[in-house]
């Protein structure tokens, strides 16, 4: 049986009327905070009254972060070239999709959060737009823009923006990878560290688990694209993936999905690619399989659960989800809450042991994270990204 | 005594205290019009059900307007460089009036509005970061944007983004002055087209008011800079003040205010250059004087009332203010109801109509406009433009 023959496509079912009557008008709205009632209140909240709030600002520029509600809102930013497994539809059509995202920081981490979608592809021009608009926001999430551009985009607004900006496709997934991996090691009882680990896919979402990885001291990563295993002078590995072809890979395995998979403890799928269960059974005794595609995962989970101790995917439906939200929301709302100018390696790392540690004394091979809707996560992980932040 | 002595410069009183806790942690915030409680609320809001709405979008871009904030959401766009009476005070500090204003839309005109405030003044760099940005908002309001620039920047927005644009500073306040001259022209049993209007301030407001009347049939305006009448060949009149020269003093006045005024019907003071009291006097018998400054008019109101039938101020502890609250609200709302392109110049001179028309049968010399806080007004200015923009 193929790994894809029992996995629907649409977990939880509604109707297209419930669909559209959800996201008709539009799914945020705008709310005041002030009283605007009374010629007294207009006085205050603006003029004459606002004129001296912005003396103070402009005196003191960083009384905008008290006296603007700038500290806690977040630029959810796309040119709409990759949104979900559609691909590049451009920056109207990927709106919903940031509108919701926006509704996610709202709901989950306490931020306002607006979606800015951008007609434009090139990154200069995404530069040069978000630092002109740069007083307007206090932090930028990167949505859905497609690799290898995402990585250098990443880079350039890290440096040109004084303020937290991440590309929630990388590092959210690599995040709540981390968090999911080092309780599965607990499971197994392996130190992550000595895990030999099968990345499949070189997107936004492989290249950022690869590189947390590493940092937490994993040695045997393997990464592969669509052609294959990740290594130097290999054909198509160039740019980012060749600086991780550099750093993974450390046994010069050269081939596909099979050659990596045999003997390794985890397998993590970021990519649409199937991995047919024959080759799931190739892996060590007490097997991790993270199959993350979403709608279809790589490997459907009961399929994986023959040959593996864990198995995580992204869908709600099965246990061990491994979703994003658990972790973005917190992650802005800590730094922002520290005034931190960056979201460091640190802050990731502290995010990802955050997410581990709620689930706690609960830890079960299928209860590796804590549900998506859990109300202690975002907090627990704001303060975990708040103290790292303090330390750096 | 003249005109500045008796006015106080804070008209209602609040301590410091109170006003900054208005400010404090700024005045909008983002609400979800979505559930978002359970794990069926995340798949149809969410992923994967949000892909169905971008796919719609993407073959049928107009149902942007349907399921995205868009034909609802105004962007209130800055540079800061004109900001109250503060002037060039930068974008980071123009924030607090930006948010108040998008704090108005919202209370007033029932619309989402998010500030975007830019660090640049230069005008190309601020139509390519719009244009950039256009799939983000349904209409923008040009806010505190210095003259001349305001002007070529309102025309080259119009052009190139294919929504509702206007500058604010402009034609709000020229819509509501047209307003309350209508009003007044019926108190003193006049028609509009016959009178003699001197506009002192050649800045936005100045030539919006200017335009407006001459659009609606004023024949003699008399407009004033800070050097006096303008008039072809005069020094300093070039650019769009060489334009309204042309167009404006058929009785080729030359001098300055009190040239201006001797004779005139009425006078609108949208500068902040005192009147003094005896050239108010030689005004006509039935004269109409909008002294607009804020907080300090061009004359105190009770000064004025020795010699006018008719006076306002844009203060709200005297009687007849000129607020653009009046306006902005219910022409956007209007324009956006209507899927307009543009804002016309007859969609302004209809919500003027509305404006004046809410007054009916109340109609006084202290009593030319609605309150600012007349629920009645967006609601009809909306429909009034929405029903000119559906004839145009």
């Amino acid at each position: 049986m193929s790994a894809t023959d029992t996995a629907p496509s649409t977990p939880i079912s509604f109707t297209d009327a419930e669909l559209y009557a959800a996201h008709d008008g539009g799914k945020l709205s705008v709310a005041l905070t002030a009283p605007l009632e009374t010629t007294r209140d207009l006085s205050i909240a603006y003029t004459p009254g606002v004129a001296q709030v912005c003396r103070t600002i402009h005196a003191t520029p960083e009384a905008a972060r008290q006296y603007t509600w700038t500290s806690r809102l977040v630029a959810v930013v796309s040119d709409g070239t990759a949104v979900l497994g559609l691909g590049d539809i451009g920056a109207r059509a990927s709106l919903p999709v940031m509108e919701g995202k926006s509704a996610l920081f709202k709901r989950f981490g306490g931020l306002d959060s607006i979606p800015l979608v951008l007609e434009t592809t090139n990154v200069d021009e995404i530069v040069r737009t978000l630092v002109t608009l740069r007083s307007s926001f206090g932090a930028v999430n990167l949505e859905d823009i497609a690799a290898p551009r995402c990585f250098e985009l990443e880079e350039r607004l890290i440096e040109a923006l004084d303020m937290p900006v991440m590309h929630d496709d990388q590092h959210g997934t690599a995040v709540v990878a981390l968090a999911a991996l080092t309780n599965a090691a607990r499971v197994i009882e392996r130190e992550v560290s000595s895990l030999r680990v099968v990345i499949s896919g070189a997107g936004a979402a492989g290249i950022a688990v690869a590189d947390i990885l590493l940092r937490v001291g994993v040695t045997d990563v393997v990464l592969l694209d669509s052609r294959g295993i990740l290594r130097p002078g290999r054909d198509g590995v160039t740019g980012v993936k060749a600086r991780y072809a550099e750093r993974t890979n450390p046994r010069g395995l050269s081939g596909g999905i099979a050659e990596a998979l045999a003997g390794a403890d985890v397998f993590i799928g970021v990519s649409s690619s199937s991995v047919p269960e024959e080759l799931i059974a190739t892996m060590s005794d007490d097997a991790v399989v993270f199959a993350l595609s979403n709608p279809t995962p790589e490997v459907h989970p009961d399929v994986a659960a023959r040959h593996a101790r864990v198995v995580a995917t992204g869908r709600s439906d099965f246990p061990n989800q491994i979703n994003n939200v658990l972790a973005f929301p917190g992650i802005f709302r800590g730094a922002l809450d520290a005034g931190a100018r960056r979201i460091t390696p640190e802050m990731k790392i502290a995010a990802a042991a955050a997410i581990a540690g709620i689930v706690g004394d609960d830890l079960a091979a299928d209860h590796i994270v804590p549900s998506p809707l859990d109300p202690r996560v975002a907090d627990a992980v704001a303060r975990a990204v708040a103290a790292s932040a303090a330390g750096a």
